[in-house]
């Protein structure tokens, strides 16, 4: 699995790093036990300080993604199988789905392009889920 | 209209102010030409320093959603009512759409329970509309 950042993004390194590994386990790409690079490799490999990635994985084990073990490093700890939510998750979650799906209504799209964007979007996790499990 | 800011939370006031004005434009509560209230105003209502609020109102006028103009200050520039997104905001929305859809899926939420949250979202904004047209 190869995690890329864009350098030229407005959107912190960190915080991209933090979007493409969740990303990753949404789509089944990582899954419970997989291992991330360490981070001196990752930001050896992005060109990045290596307190940006430790940023990144920080929240994602505040998230409750990632376990850091100075012996076996950074290994996801949730996926999409792992049951359902911690009970704060869902509320947090809509509040945070509100302000984005304010933001669409304000600009003009229609709810109905709006869940159709949302089904698109479930639909292509789904899709490299499948995808990888053909390989495997 | 009443902009309300949580200064315990950890979202910064700023983010909060364009956060609660995108959501009042999406429920129909403030439309184009709606008159924002002063940063002054505002900065001595929430007991923060103006400058605080000028960052809200920056990220809105960024946005396309207020014209700040020195006469008659913030005024929303933009409502659901104005017609079709500019071209470069479906793909913009659908990426960070896509990271906030990642993390429900990978914190186990499933994909029906999801569409299930924004359908009810976008209700509630039609249903704070209609409740402004009966009183009007």
């Amino acid at each position: 699995m190869i995690l890329e950042v864009d350098l030229d993004s407005e959107v912190p390194i960190y915080q991209q790093l933090r979007d493409r590994v969740v990303e990753a386990i949404a789509a089944g790409l990582l899954r419970t036990g997989s291992p991330l690079p360490s981070t001196r490799a990752l930001a050896s490999d992005f060109g990045v300080n290596f307190h940006t990635v430790n940023k990144g994985y920080d929240l994602l084990r505040q998230q409750g993604l990632l376990r850091i073990n100075r012996k076996s490093g950074a290994v996801v700890s949730r996926d999409r199988t792992s049951g359902p939510p911690e009970p704060d998750f869902v509320p947090d979650w809509t509040a945070r789905a509100t302000t984005l799906l304010a933001e669409a209504s304000a600009h003009g799209v229609s709810d109905e392009e709006v869940l159709e964007i949302c089904r698109g979007v479930l639909r292509s996790f789904a899709a490299q889920e499948s995808a990888r499990e053909g390989e495997s």
